[in-house]
């Protein structure tokens, strides 16, 4: 065994492990956005909060955008008011930011993680506190979208199904 | 600069790092049972949901005797039926779990993290994938949580707070 594989298996988690508990969150919540009726998905809201399509947007202006800036370290403001109409136009570009992910998030190197870096003109941070903060804010909002379906009367996917 | 110092520098994130952001969201549901009206905690819910007080017991069933399957390698069913009566039981057991995971996350060594194990008797995984199941399973809950609050007419906490 070389030091390299040595690291690699007395890490707490690996970069190749993280890229892939952000795709399986990605995964449930693209079953999330499948099993909302088309209407309500941009109708349906609890109280003054946002509708799921609303909240999805913030999801994709933050995941893919994210992701290039911390590879590009360019950074600029986050654009929510993204042109999709219909459930298809959002998991077509979810599925497009899967890709980008696939493609940009091995880009990484392993010593840049703890790198400080400002993200969307204003969030400053490490390279590893803003992957979580992307995926924590991902699971929160889509814990909100699992009310709004319970409240529909819809039985939302299992949780732990990535 | 040593081999430790330099394996600690270009990991993804370090076992200090990972029991931070932990504690940060622990701290963070901390703030959304403490802003929840008593009666509420205990009786409000939307549609066949649970109240908070049952969601926040599965949060307790599932950290402390959690960190003490991992740590000591003995599994046994989870027992969610907790003698809680007020939010200041709750908020009692809340900090006393807090002290246990300070106490038990650090003595898990670096390379025991990709260990295969068993919890609550039925969940097959890893050291690090049952952690992020267990932190995962707390920021999803705490979302619908939030929804609660504002179905209430209540402001929740800032989700950053942590």
């Amino acid at each position: 065994m070389n030091t390299n594989e040595t690291a690699v298996n007395t890490t707490v988690i690996t970069k190749t492990e993280l890229l892939a508990h952000w795709q399986g969150h990605r995964a449930l919540t693209r079953r999330v956005i499948e099993v909302f009726p088309e209407d309500e998905f941009f109708d349906f809201k609890i109280g003054e909060m946002r509708t799921f399509s609303a909240i999805v947007k913030e999801l994709l202006a933050i995941a893919g955008p994210g992701i290039k800036e911390i590879v590009t370290g360019k950074t600029s403001p986050m654009e929510e008011d993204l042109a999709l109409k219909t459930k298809a136009d959002f998991l077509k570009l979810w599925d497009e930011t899967t890709e980008v992910l696939n493609e940009l998030f091995p880009t990484i190197a392993d010593q840049d993680f703890h790198k400080t870096i400002k993200t969307f003109g204003q969030y400053d941070g490490t390279v590893i506190s803003s992957i979580f903060y992307f995926i924590d804010n991902e699971i929160h909002h889509r814990g909100q979208g699992y009310v709004y379906l319970r409240s529909l009367g819809i039985e939302p996917p299992y949780f732990w199904e990535r």
